[in-house]
């Protein structure tokens, strides 16, 4: 969701969503709406699990623990992504067990040495003849749904899918002008937040706290510092601060703003959240994603990664440091106050919260939250 | 429950309890026997949270956890106490995070800084008007009852609450001459204990185990020697050994007698358990109190208070040394005996104990237990 | 089961198992399902705790935990060995905390001193008097029925077991010649393994992964290398590579072979699986014996114990380190594919797997399983 354009689709508004009440307390802590997310939701859903050029090769692969399942990711011979389930036909044994490498043209389990292409067919079943009765062709690995968009790779684990770009919408074309496929990772954090993934959506999706939270953001941002996330008519995105053009304590970087991205866009941020959980920030020289990958009702882990234009990344001279720190001490702020929420929800006082009106993309990811799980 | 005063009331008994069945051995380690007891016992009874001296001015505030539950007990701006669930109305997040401090007038979440009074009422909603639809008058902090007793305070966390003082019954009285309330603390240890709290009452109400876990004890109280826990008739309370005066190695301290104290009580020692989670022993120059606070169904942390005249604290030769190495010796005793029984419990052969007549007053605890708890 | 033995008595097959499915894959890690196993399986069948020589006099004792229950196994008066759940009948204390030692005539409780003879009789309460109305004759420890067989000691918790002897079945004279109950322990060893219990008996039962993870002890044991676990007809034993006359990374070691085992074991290999958790190898110089300990459903304790001649350990140049650590290389090898195996079948794709005909004896383990455990 690009929730400027979200609001430019939709104003004028003519009614407040008001006081409606938030999440009952138990979608954040009990065990068993985690597993209804899981199935209904994460298991239904694409999901972004990195990017292409993590597996630029045949044979290159990754391993991804896609909200407890091992899904392993690949480039076959001709070059086409493909995805398995980690686990081999005849007892069960996880195939690859490191995180990342290059498969030797086979997939062979480190067990009884069963052998499948990287297509997926088995094709060695060692001691074991097909004259044993075996009909290696009724044991292909279990294959995942992947698709691709604009450099990131997607996993679903549905056994049939919807399309990946009726999931991402408009998010897959509005901002098309930063030419995200091009981009390239120049740095990766993975850290674990003791909170449930919906308070660290929720948390992207409001600015109120921002002021007490965020001093050096707001600084950045005056529109943060009213408690907005985004003006009112949406604008043409978040503008920052007068001679501002990135998020550091400086508001300047040493790296060059994307040469493709038009002048207006140049001292603006945008946002992004992708349903259900990449968080996107467009900045003119950087653009910061984050995933995040429920561990458990109350534990998620967040992947952040930082893409930059791959010139700058080659010049002699990138650093990238002030960006990635900046982002460090918001992104620590945020979860500070997440975890503490999550802390509170488990109180038998709170039953619910309350959104104001300043809270109505909180209560749209909810929206959609409550559409994608169902009832029950 | 002050054992002797039950003694005197009820004798001469003219039956046994006899070998009554003990509780069940699912009572002491089932988790929806703990979820029972939650609901039914600690969420229903007054609880000791500590001492009025620890909140003395407006503003003062400790956090407790209650069975689970974070609770805000503070000093209002009339010097009243008052406690609160430690949770934000707008979504759910945790006030206060720090154990205790002083509040400057208002209570202010580190969320969205949503402001309450000291009294609970909501006064501030940075960037949401009342313009905005929210009535804040309908957003309060969820109160908790508070009351005190001789300088304790208690909480309950039942919506209607039956008085402290029926709760307390005569053990409001009984030690009115210790005057507790004068009582100051001069030192305080936490420790967990892997047994059900319950274990660690029971192991209070009687003396049986006293000659083989409690050498240097029962050396000092010749009745513990015998396997009881006070004199069949009750008498004046529990004589000490001839010369002793406290509970150390010697039988002596360097801390004078509580000045008030009746002649009679000076070589006494008197027990007292109030239903559900506090131990006190009364000796001439000192007043240890425990409350025993569930963790889990196999687990308790012991909040353990010396508390002393505060004028015997202000000299400037005050030692009490002696004493409190002589309850940590107590008390570790009996901490390795309760996990050993705790680990006993858990057995598939072990459905229930059995209560000689001498285990009388953990019968007696256990009926109340029973009553408290109620069917089901 | 000796595999053997069991091919010999079948053969000649007619017809194979084929390609049945093998166990589903929540028997591998349902909580539910390990409660069932623990009930039907384990509390219903004779489990080995260990040799006879660990308790050679009266009052010696050791305490195993018995898939969650602590037992006590000792040498009574009469150096008959009796066993006892480890649990007083006062208040459940348990009576020995320490995993082995010498009990001075008498079993006491450190509790309330309640003490009982190495028979298990109530024959002392301090401070209670038969005249309280407590009759000791009640109050016996609970006993666990024991039975031996060739110097191990087996318990069984169920309070009306099957005799041993029927349970052994054949395993108990199949390997007579190796006289069992002369050997001694010369080294044991206890490690964690995370895996199911049935895991690690199926891989035992099989050996087409022999080739892929066993690069050493196929080069050793010819047969292995084929992927089988033994020859076709049963055979006389799996053979030894020529000249070779133990397990060690030469096939020779300076322990000398059993001096009373006939010239045709010499170069053999025999493997017995006891169900339901005993596995025994036995070579000419020592019998390597592993007992399988469910922790839970995903964890496994493994103590392994290496039985020799007492006359071989008596020598002043015994020295089996090359035949343990042979061993111990093999056990690595294993313990990394199971662990891997158990991360597999938790995967929502694996339903469960296939058994090629070389499985058979996975397969047959599993038979025994099903039936063992019965419906539901």
């Amino acid at each position: 969701m690009s929730i400027e354009a979200d609001v430019r689709r939709r104003a004028p508004r003519t009614e407040s969503v008001g006081l409606h009440p938030t999440l009952p307390a138990e979608d954040y802590y009990a065990p068993e709406v985690f597993e209804i997310e899981r199935e209904r939701i994460f298991f239904r859903h694409w999901l972004c699990v990195g990017r292409e050029e993590a597996i630029p090769n045949p044979g290159d692969y990754v391993v991804r623990d896609v909200v407890g399942e091992s899904v392993l990711i690949l480039r076959d011979r001709s070059n086409a992504i493909r995805a398995f389930y980690n686990v081999c036909r005849h007892r069960g044994s996880r195939l690859c067990s490191k995180p990342a490498g290059n498969l030797p043209g086979v997939i062979q389990c480190p067990y009884h040495a069963w052998t499948y292409t990287l297509e997926g067919n088995l094709v060695g079943t060692p001691n074991v003849s097909e004259a044993d009765g075996l009909d290696r062709s009724e044991y292909p690995l279990h294959p995942v749904a992947v698709d691709r968009w604009d450099g990131f790779v997607f996993v679903n684990l549905s056994p049939e899918p919807a399309p990946l770009r009726e999931q991402l919408g408009s998010d897959a074309t509005d901002f098309a002008r930063y030419r995200l496929g091009t981009l390239r990772v120049g740095h990766r954090v993975e850290s674990v937040v003791e909170a449930n993934w919906k308070i660290l959506v929720e948390n992207y999706c409001e600015c109120l706290h921002c002021p007490t939270v965020h001093p050096e953001l707001v600084d950045l941002v005056p529109t943060f510092k009213r408690g907005v996330i985004v003006e009112e008519d949406g604008g043409p995105g978040v503008r920052l601060r007068k001679g501002a053009t990135t998020w550091t304590r400086t508001g300047r970087s040493n790296v060059p703003p994307f040469p493709w991205l038009p002048e207006e866009d140049r001292s603006l941020y945008h946002g992004m959240a992708i349903f259900p959980n990449v968080l996107v920030d467009l900045l003119p020289d950087v653009v910061r994603t984050e995933v995040l990958w429920p561990l458990g009702p109350e534990r998620t882990l967040a992947v952040r990664e930082w893409l930059f234009d791959p010139d700058a990344i080659a010049r002699p001279d990138f650093d990238a440091t002030d960006i990635i720190e900046f982002h460090d001490l918001v992104d620590g702020q945020d979860v500070a106050v997440c975890e503490n929420a999550q802390k509170g929800v488990r109180s038998r006082a709170y039953r619910h919260g309350v959104y104001p009106p300043q809270d109505r993309f909180v209560y749209e990811f909810n929206e959609r939250y409550r559409r994608a799980r169902g009832p029950g």
